[in-house]
């Protein structure tokens, strides 16, 4: 009867990120109350979003600072773009702490969100495991803590399946005793698009709401309801059927499109040109219009993509077959990922740390 | 420079077994030289196939034996069913070693294929852990071994990316040494369908081709090769998104197949049934006529399951992300499918052993 | 600068239990306010100590109940011999949870101590990994939980060098937030015997001071503390080579000491009997008396155990060799060791499990 | 009946590495056939011996090369002697190569030895994790792989426990078919000395024994009987209850050596200072007379070395105590002299990776 069997995935912030991202490329620059600036750098591409109240009534998404580093390196296993990486985060990191009155001597509580033992989800416990804790260093022999550190507390507050509490009361507890300055949470997330999975680092001001989905009970930590600062890590590592099934069909109409395009011969028109991979990637410029949609994929090419979602996700679902999945690599992205990330932040909470030299103090 | 990245995936069994499973439902059960029957029993799916000379001229497919067992109870994590099948899978195994001649005191070699650090491909090594090991028993205290053991020995002989050989090669090396009277490998698969991924257990005694896929070097391990019975055991563990989406958009026909057939009110026809858990699975009989296929999907509700295959890979792997996925419970799911084969083989290879007592055995 | 190496150990318990069952062999049985039994069932050495207000003063040690179980079925590998320890546990348990009036729906906070990436500190965390956790059912579906079940939460709290935080701090709040009716700590100790490691289980009422030893900073969990019965079950996993060379010395004393007694042959007095395997094993009477002792080990053989510990602890920590240690099989021994106590925990936490049964629960 | 508890310990090379060590400081340079020099280097003491034939038969030591890096690192957990070790490593290894005419484009063969499910003997497995796997490249792309590297293969031939087959035969069949031009072995072994244990790399050129000390049974493998150099890499990793009280009892009589030197008070002769961490580390200077050991040991104070461990040996092994352990924090160290053994080897086999670029190859 007990059963392990809850869902760990935390959709928010994949979520508003993504309907974000995807509008801020559209149209939302001339919203009011919503900037966004995107630029390419390193080899990773980076987006800033910043929606103040204004903005959050118009787009009906919380007001607050949303930075996206878009990066392969995890991938690819590519150590030095992840080195790369690693130091934009630091700066866009810092950036955030300041953005957010941090103090350089501020008392930091890291959480690492997530379950240890489901290797997709254990991104903030791994992450842990590279943090540079400091706190007791600061309690036990405060005097012989060089300066360039502050002092900075971890916890792994376990899922609702392990701990039998509500992830968010845990947090609630620690901070209760602990009374940090400022939170910065770091969480695996799923994925509303098959590219974004260990390719996106999601950071945040505006809170976190470990396990939301389940329920109401949404027990949000932020400013709003803590007064301290809580800022938010978060990559997408999984993702599920539907949005695969979806990804590809609208891949499949981009495809159609672009050979539509290009030969206007018939007969070529639908035999695989045998397995080009040099094809020039597709983008939205191949998407055909409705009427060759139609013909390309009838009823199906004539959806929103929120129809097509829910369709995909009710046939799915009837067979049982909307299964979450994870890239088979997920050992080794989830390793890289969690040292870039702990890098990265560690990077930023110590002045006298650099990417340079934060691999001796990694454990 | 050096790679890590070959790919782990042997299709060949999963391959097989599939179109063989689908021909046979079909017409397969009237051609020469096949034979196949199938059966329910405590919950488990159990599919024989038979094929002889005759039969391998016919549906291109090796002489022999393959026994599907198709259980959910890993997937939901269910352990008696788990012990249930674990009994048919040591039933199952040790008739196949009977067909072929093996003795109750030959010495066997357990083969587990695949790479330990790479979860979703450790399922050879994982049950390897759980294998009786006795052979080194026989040969330091031979008078000490209580009748009803045979002597076994096992290797892992990791991949071509951690030891830089041909697998072929290493297990070529050790049967030169250790000279078994047969072979058992135990492999994790890639499934070319969503829902036999962690669902089916594939038995076959035509043998192996590690590393196979990779280059023409394929390296047979087999009766024919080797001169002793080579006996295999495969699992499906990943799947890749160009089945994920295959399969759905086959699922979403049969799904607007039934909506069609269900109602005329055309009014509600593509309406989704809001979340309608309690439908009935879809299956074959829901599958429209060709003509609504064209009206549901267009021109991809035309094509032939290979042709829309080909074209979904070339979409994919064109925008670079036919990604290999596997299901996010990975860890729990291996550890149990290595524990109900390694539980199912000690019980077939040594009759002083049960299911019942098998706990005791394993390490 | 930052440090991962403040010591796991933490005595208390052991030390407790250790004096204590010394004493009680030799003559506390006659103090007033300390009653003792002991027995021995299914192979397991059980020993029950209470202690009241007059027996604390008298003894110096906490009043409450002390009960230890001596078993080797771990060391042994000895499936069978686990479980039947586990059911003695279970038992015992049951008993102490009665004595501390906790009712069958009482609501459970299990606390697993220690550092998860240290293996021999793991007792803790790796138990609570088969810990039967329920307390969410109980509230997310309350309906559906069968009866014979209670709410049961799990918290692994960390230790200092991880978290930055004193674990008592990280457990007041989450007693803070979760409000069990009673807490049982499990945690691994440092032993004051060779022997005892890994085949000695504390159980006790008499609560917890995690990260004792640490400076004066005891933040003890206790019934007198939090106003809810806390207990603690305590297994020695590490030893260090003062209590090693300690113990081995004494048995040097007790081995010369029978060879004295059993010949009077001087020329083979000291003539070590080839490696005799069989010999019976050395007690308490083969100790030979002060003079023979001076004789055997000169200034050294007379000294009492404490002054021996004291000079072989300056000698081995003068020269930095005070090692802490754990036996070569630190990954079975604590797995076996874990499960065992989940198992016993599990049974005793619930009605409706048994250890029979308890598998088909654990994760 | 079949059972897992083979012990892993294979203590040739300790044993002679130690011998070597001991007399050589005390007489040894002075013998015909051998010669050693000893530096200390970057906070690394480095042992060099060479033992020609003549030596050989002087004493009974295998001819060859032994190097032995004495490094406190590992146990510090100083990353940057860490990285400074593995540069020594790295040459001292370059030059064993070419003093047995190994040429840079020579196959390797690394051989992981030990088991990796028992942490203090998993040196071997772990290092090969980190090991830069090239072998596979030359064959199947041979056109794509840079200058400066060699091809290299590395096999984990894992226990006779877990595999029922003689090591030596796994690897022999290896070698079979592999048809390396060198091989170098990695390996855990048992130290005769506390101190040793995680702090000593031993490296030769005399081959291995896989195994060793079951039964009769030596395989060894060496130039002599495979025609090709076989290096090996070996660090103490355990340490049994023996050698632990022979070390100390030995550390017991400098202790009070010096006392008595230190001070003719009489009164105070036997008092502990008070625990004094300060004190200057004991050496053989401490040493007392003959009489004076007897005085502070009695008999046992006059036996020799290799008397007194026989004693303790007995009297340990009869009362079942005998215990083989490793200090508390071996996951860490393991972890630890795994990474630094690979950096070195891998840089010391391919000219184009050096110690500084080295993590970019590790897996």
């Amino acid at each position: 009867m007990p059963s392990n069997k809850q869902p760990f995935i935390r959709t928010d912030l994949a979520v508003e990120a993504r309907d974000m991202y995807v509008k801020e490329e559209e149209q939302e620059t001339s919203i009011k109350g919503v900037q966004s600036t995107e630029r390419e750098e390193s080899g990773v591409k980076l987006v800033h979003v910043s929606i103040d109240e204004q903005g959050e009534q118009a787009v009906g998404k919380k007001a607050g600072t949303y930075i996206t580093l878009h990066t392969e390196s995890v991938k690819k296993q590519d150590s030095s773009s992840q080195i790369a990486a690693a130091k934009i985060l630091t700066r866009e990191l810092q950036h955030l702490l300041k953005e957010n009155k941090v103090k350089e001597d501020d008392v930091g509580l890291i959480v690492g969100l997530g379950n240890y033992n489901v290797t997709p989800d254990a991104l903030g416990p791994m992450t842990l495991e590279n943090i540079l804790v400091t706190n007791h260093l600061f309690e036990l022999e405060h005097e012989k803590v060089s300066s360039g550190y502050r002092p900075v507390g971890a916890i792994s507050p376990g899922v609702m399946g392990t701990t039998g509490m509500e992830t968010s009361d845990v947090i609630h507890g620690v901070i209760h005793t602990f009374k940090p300055d400022f939170i910065i949470a770091v969480d695996a997330l799923a994925s509303r698009s098959i590219e974004r999975v260990n390719e996106t680092i999601q950071l945040t001001d505006t809170g976190i709401h470990p396990g939301s989905g389940v329920g109401n009970k949404r027990k949000e930590l932020s400013k709003e309801t803590l007064g301290i600062p809580v800022l938010a890590i978060g990559v997408p590592t999984v993702v599920d059927a539907v949005t695969i099934t979806t990804d590809t069909i609208d891949l499949l109409l981009k495809y159609f499109g672009r050979k539509w395009k290009e030969k206007d011969d018939a007969s070529n028109r639908l035999v695989p040109s045998s397995m080009s991979f040099g094809m020039k990637k597709l983008d939205e410029s191949d998407l055909p219009e409705e009427k060759e949609r139609e013909t390309i994929l009838g009823m199906v090419g004539t959806l929103t993509d929120e129809e097509k979602r829910l369709f995909i996700q009710e046939a799915l679902t009837s067979s049982g077959q909307n299964f979450i999945v994870t890239p088979k690599e997920v050992d080794q992205f989830m390793n890289d990922m969690a040292s870039l990330i702990a890098q990265g932040m560690n990077a930023a909470l110590h002045e006298a740390v650099s990417i340079e030299n934060a691999s001796t103090y990694s454990r």
